[in-house]
């Protein structure tokens, strides 16, 4: 499945802090991180977040869809956001708004809404799918 | 650090499908899943991620900036979303949208841009986020 090696893990901050000036956050400052995410980060991450959309294993089912190849899941990709506030400040209280940019012909559009215990609004949202057929899979819901 | 088990894991559709009728997808049709986050899911979350955010781990610090708790981190709760649309269809291509309903009083605004190969933006957004101080962390930047 993911027996080939996407590319070396590597995460940098690109703008090292000299040890003696403490730096304070100002207007207009940038700060920037690159990561590479390897296949081991991409099954670590379908593990924990229970997603294993072939999208992300499997080139050819990519390809099928327009795709160059197996994609990184978009929210681990995202998980890049509060990582750059948290490591850069102690325990600090985020909230995100968040779009994807793919360029998809949309057959179906979600709204989608995430409550705690059924009743709190946590997180809001819409999604735009291209779907191969709008039947759903009786196997995929089985599993859960 | 997580010695604590939040709650049984548990992951389930909230409308199983019956094995002989083929479900079509159609307007107004609500698709629903409950999943309850253990401690080792942020573990392993927070691993992939790279986000050691103490809200996440320690519930005073949490507690300190106004939380009942420690968080979930909120882009593993946002996982469910692709997950949902995922486990219902076959190759689904997904583009997203998301706002996460915090009612923090921001003292940071960051516009937030992500760039595939430091050329192609794939993921755009904006954080709002509660800073305990706007020095920023030496310490932090210089582990990565």
């Amino acid at each position: 499945m993911l027996a080939r090696r996407l590319l070396s893990s590597r995460l940098q901050s690109l703008r090292p802090f000299s040890s003696e000036t403490p730096r304070v956050l100002k207007p207009g400052d940038v700060l920037r991180q690159t990561r590479i995410f390897t296949d081991e980060d991409v099954l670590q991450y379908s593990k924990v977040s229970h997603d294993s959309n072939p999208l992300h294993f499997d080139s050819e089912a990519a390809r099928n869809v327009g795709f160059e190849g197996r994609l990184v899941h978009g929210m681990l990709v995202g998980s890049l956001f509060p990582h750059i506030i948290s490591s850069h400040f102690v325990s600090p209280s985020i909230a995100l708004s968040l779009n994807f940019v793919m360029p998809i012909v949309d057959d179906a559009k979600f709204k989608m809404s995430c409550f705690k215990n059924g009743e709190l609004l946590v997180l809001g949202g819409e999604a735009l799918a291209l779907l191969q057929t709008l039947t759903m899979e009786e196997r995929h819901c089985k599993e859960q």
